[in-house]
């Protein structure tokens, strides 16, 4: 604690998750005094079949 | 915002899935307003070795 | 079985809650045929101070 | 209702996930006095490049 | 990890969630062979105008 | 999308939640080139009696 959640589309790389997952729990840490060690980050990642945004799925545009 | 988040075995159509959105959306603006461009809709859809009612797993039945 | 959640902020009457509730849920059955018995809708209000886009709360608007 | 979601790394086998789903389902049960035939679990399970702790994620270590 | 999060009705009393707590974890360290002090659990209660099953919530029966 | 759910104890000030926004919006954009108007973040507090790590809440800690 705390748990962060991130959902987003699938497609970012390998390295863009390793420097999400240091970036998000510095940026958590910083500013709610957590120690990183407590500091859990999940990534959710969709496909754009199963996301939709105003009614249109991302796959349907 | 809203965010509506639908889990649900996995097995339906690409079209279902589709109308899903489109229906929850709209049914969802109607009833509080919101305009559909704010509203997202995510599926989240699960296997049937991972969901079970009554401690028993979907795939156990 | 589909669950069905609907984070939005607070502040709707509870008669849109009420009717968010029916309509979501028929739309569900309708489009991925699930009897509505099995269908549950949770709604999750959230506060202003505790939602943002763009990096800014709905608060510091 | 109630509804309980297990976050957990994938790798565990089929043996002990339907052990999981049956005696969660015997602890809520017990503890909060709903009957099973109410008690919905969902397994959701994430890869190692999904999570992290520390700002570290498990594939990473 | 694992994260558990258990979502049903307010209304059980402290000692109730206490046991919940205390049984949910020992249910699933027993399953997964998780190590008690890596597994948390979050408990999420919800209003009875904010949850329905089959289109009618619980605050309208 | 991407959205970013925080959970974690109730009692950081609203000057800690404005900086959180801010700044885990920052470090999702910067890492995964999303534009920060898409990215939203959710707080989701909880109360020391609904939180637990192996099996003790922090309420009774």
């Amino acid at each position: 604690m705390p748990i962060v959640t991130i959902q987003m589309l699938e497609g970012r790389s390998d390295d863009q998750k390793r420097a999400l997952v240091e970036q998000v729990t510095a940026a958590v840490s910083e500013t709610t005094q957590a120690p990183k060690e407590r500091i859990s980050v999940i990534i959710d990642e969709m496909k754009p079949t199963n996301f939709g945004v105003a009614g249109v799925r991302q796959s349907d545009q």
